[in-house]
């Protein structure tokens, strides 16, 4: 038995299987508004040469286009896998409303996509990160947060 | 006195203010290989509609189109900001080998910009999260996850 939800994931996986037979990650998602399909992705950071297009933000840069707006209040996404960090930050960043996904980061983790490992150093102190992080320019850089805390007409986001 | 790094960090805070001047947010990035940037960005959520437009993300799209890979190994990111957790996350997916940042996320909190509450919500269960998650059609999902299992030509990333 199905219903919308269990569609619109079908939908997402049908990507992620695809993407495997055009060489891309196993990973598709589609953004949903109104109880439509808005935006579609599968994976394809080898295949654009782009390590940022994870199905996920592929779908949220599409989304976002369509409707103009990069505030996707109202919408859901559904992804053939639990976003990694990265997506889901970016989700965070989109206002998405809800996610569905079916695979797991265990599942992931299993056929070695390993957004674990990038969880925990999203964690650690950034002298203790896998990647070195060093700060320079302080004093030049806050210049421009002065600039934008006085600005009158930002545009929030 | 300046070297070269710090050059390289005032061209990324130039970005970052050039950046408020053109009604972006006030963040600017290089991405240097053998001591020459290939690639610059700056924040362009609002002007593209793109919430995943974080001048990080614009950095490393540019960067990977312009050496034509998505491995940025042997190159150092120069950002106006500590990353937030959707660009640091890019940045070890795309295996950038040092990050120098002017302002902190301490300074970001301050203007309005709150990472720390997306890096908080990465470290909470999945049903804890206020962005709520939903696993729906694990076993249609885990197909795309064995076919790629099975792959023998698959390009790793």
């Amino acid at each position: 038995m199905s219903n919308i939800k269990n569609s619109f994931m079908l939908r997402a996986i049908e990507l992620s299987i695809e993407s495997v037979n055009s060489n891309g990650g196993p990973f598709g998602c589609v953004i949903v508004k109104n109880q439509k399909i808005i935006a579609e992705g599968n994976n394809q950071v080898t295949n654009l040469n782009d390590p940022t297009a994870h199905a996920e933000i592929v779908a949220i840069r599409k989304a976002s286009s369509t409707i103009n707006n990069f505030n996707l209040e109202g919408t859901q996404m559904y992804t053939s896998c639990e976003p990694c960090p990265m997506c889901l930050s970016a989700i965070y960043w989109s206002h998405i409303d809800k996610i569905f996904y079916g695979n797991t980061r265990v599942d992931a983790a299993n056929i070695g996509f390993d957004d674990n490992h990038i969880y925990e150093e999203l964690n650690k102190e950034l002298t203790l990160r896998m990647i070195p992080m060093e700060q320079i320019n302080k004093s030049d850089a806050i210049k421009a947060f002065e600039k934008w805390n006085l600005k009158s007409d930002k545009i929030k986001y």
